[in-house]
């Protein structure tokens, strides 16, 4: 097998014993990229020279016996959203083109602390506003699992890049499902944390308010490794919290016993339902869970469309405010897609804006007193698979249904997983969504690798 | 001394030993709210059948040795935005004039199961919208001190009540300033506790994301002992947070070693400044911490200014979603201030609302990282004395000037205590604000307790 197609634990093992260096590593996901990405465009800027220096600089202390942890050596990818230090980071926009910031966001700090290895800077959907990845600026990113589909968004780069073995692991941000929507489309892992758990200093904003950081990769304990790094109180980002943070990468706890809620009504008005391919993978993935000693109660969960209209109501007009500036001098700039939606949220109204934060306090209470009674949800994480480039599921207007089932867990703040569960008929993933009380990324985390590890859908790869 | 003058603590005590009757008290009171309240107009509702009947009970279940612990048999008012069970809730407004309400609001649940008696319900600003209590329905609201100057608002009924030896203690709430403004300008003692410390369930809200209820009565000991039954959590009122209660009645940790903060400057624009016998009060008694033991330093507060516009924005704009139908149905049924406060709100860009929340998170954040260098923090509650009723101070558009000190610590959650530390030369009370860091409530208290056990302005008494 290539050094590419290895998982980011297997590989740091290699690398822990010495017997892969992070420099032959590198070299080779730096071939792949050259190789495959012109095909994909998952990538905006390849940092090739960086990541060499990184990649020998880190072989020179692993050499000498200091080995600072999983991810020493292990090559990643970052969404061009977070800004990193004398790197251009340019939020899938062109306005930023010139944007080269001094400072690493507070994630990007922490992987580079712990002696990853940043590949690039990855594709995304324009500003994050949409879960598509058809860019404008910088290309589309296509699916590596059917070229003519988008590997969603807004972190398409993030899923596609993973699925397509061009890096161990990959940073994402989700602020109405921008980790799980390309997760899912991609047949890669995402995790959501708790809103407040992973700092956002430096992460150029979609919505203040919704907007979570967090970890990508090809399974459950690479997600977790990541997530062990980058989680952690910081008080310089006001929207961080003070929680105690678990040990994520211990996996082993199963979920014998564990009361299972399984919702998949509820999510969409009556003009539009869930793919039943879809629906039978989450349905088959629940009986997995009873298999392992779960039990499953199959519930109706109620306002979730309130929920997701709320969410997308503050992510416009948090926007518009962010980009005031830019929307009033320099409209042409953004893509059309994007400037719809600034203008959109330019023109809503403070009172409805209240209604959205109103409902966004009632639904996490509902959502938390939920976790009463049960220590997960399972939900599928996008009603269909990926949708072609040029269908109608991929224009503006049909793009809310692809957040139906993620939307709502940003506006709870709770933790939520997307990892493989299934295939189309097309040969295209299904993502099972995994969500749990505030704070509970290691429940989720559990819960997958238990999926995870009495199946076996991580082992078919795209063929591109 | 009369019943009624005693403190809520000192009658608490004769009540346990039997040496007062519930009865005579809750007569005592009638009797001086049918003599006096007719000037001050402090209640809009006696419920003087309902609180003979509720002290007859108290006396009877202690007779009997039944002692529900400090609150039992004591007579309280609440503000007429708590909803109280069979008793009309008018929040000030006269289209609920018919509102009688089914349910008893939580807190005021809290206060009936501890055994109080409700002798009526208090005065406010219409719908709690402003700080003056000058109600074009149900009269406006005089200060004991001086019947020509308004007890503040919008808990002003509770103000002068307490003032006027009306009941042992009443309920307030605090939403810009609502609860301490009253407490500064009638010479008594208001706590804001910590925003989600004490539920708003059955409160008529202002703004669901400032609202704050709390105790008012003569002296500090009496809000800490109502403090101890209305805090904690409500999984039913989806502001309130889970968060340990403390033992707010006692007081005695003294202030010796503390660091505390005084703040003066940055409240104001150049164009209107506080009165300088206000300032001088209150740097007489953060010289009064020094004589306890602590150690005073001055320090500016960056950002208040902007802090005092946010809650204003938040609040016209929750009140203006809260009222859509009123105010688009009867608009005539407003007070003039009223309707052009919830016209403003009507008008605000969705976009100006999320700056304010943006302005919230980063000010709550700031007001913490204070508190990792000080106990506590010195204000005047507000920049004057209480104004006359026909003066400019009192007028619409100058009511901005009057919350400058306390609507900062709306925006940041955090406790904040309000109780007398002077008198101008007009014998008007003057108040001191002590803020501390959130959940802190016991903090605010023994430091305003031990302000108070060196002081005595608690002696002076107005008459009238």
């Amino acid at each position: 097998m290539e050094l590419t197609a290895l998982t980011l634990n297997e590989v740091a093992d290699l690398i822990a014993r010495g017997w892969v260096s992070p420099v032959e590593l590198t070299e080779a996901y730096l071939r792949r990229i050259d190789l495959l990405d012109p095909q994909l465009i998952s990538f905006i800027t390849i940092t090739a020279d960086l990541a060499l220096e990184q990649a020998r600089a880190a072989q020179e202390e692993i050499g000498r016996g200091v080995y600072r942890g999983p991810l020493h050596g292990i090559p990643l990818a970052i969404k061009d959203l977070f800004e990193t230090a004398g790197v251009r980071t340019t939020a899938g926009s062109k306005q930023l083109v010139q944007h080269v910031p001094v400072d690493d966001s507070a994630v990007v700090a922490r992987l580079r602390a712990a002696g990853a290895i940043m590949l690039g800077k990855l594709n995304m959907h324009e500003w994050a506003m949409s879960v598509t990845t058809i860019n404008p600026h910088w290309g589309t990113c296509r699916n590596p699992w059917d070229l003519n589909r988008i590997a969603g968004g807004s972190s398409g780069g993030s899923g596609a890049a993973l699925a397509a073995e061009l890096c161990s692991g990959a940073l994402g941000s989700d602020t109405g499902g921008s980790i799980r929507v390309p997760a899912s489309f991609c047949g890669v892992v995402g995790l959501k944390p708790t809103f407040g758990r992973v700092s956002t200093r430096g992460v150029l904003p979609l919505s203040w308010n919704l907007d979570h950081a967090g970890p990508m990769a090809r399974r459950v304990q690479d997600v977790a490794i990541m997530q062990q790094i980058i989680a952690g109180y910081d008080p310089a980002d006001p929207y961080s919290i003070d929680a105690p943070v678990g040990d994520y990468p211990d996996l082993r706890a199963g979920v014998r016993g564990w009361r299972v809620a399984l919702a998949l009504d509820g999510f969409f008005s009556a003009s539009k339902q869930p793919d039943p391919e879809v629906i039978a993978a989450v349905r088959a993935a629940a009986q997995v869970f009873e298999q392992l000693g779960a039990q499953v109660t199959e519930i109706a969960l109620d306002g979730t469309q309130t929920a997701t209209r709320a969410t997308l109501n503050m992510i416009v007009t948090d926007s518009a405010a962010y980009h005031a500036e830019r929307l009033a001098q320099q409209p042409d700039d953004f893509g059309a897609d994007v400037l719809e939606s600034l203008q959109r949220g330019a023109k809503l109204a403070g009172t409805e804006y209240v209604l959205a934060r109103r409902t966004q306090t009632t639904f996490r209470r509902q959502i938390e007193q939920l976790f009463d009674d049960y220590e997960i949800l399972l939900t599928p994480t996008t009603p269909v698979a990926a949708p072609p480039v040029d269908e109608p599921e991929s224009s503006q207007s049909r793009r809310p249904m692809l957040v139906s089932y993620t939307a709502p867990f940003n506006l709870a703040g709770t933790p939520a997983l997307s990892l493989p569960c299934g295939f189309t008929g097309d040969n295209l993933p299904i993502g099972l969504q995994i969500v749990a009380r505030p704070w509970a990324e290691a429940t989720v985390l559990q819960a997958g690798y238990a999926y995870e590890q009495a199946t076996s859908w991580h082992d078919r790869r795209p063929s591109f």
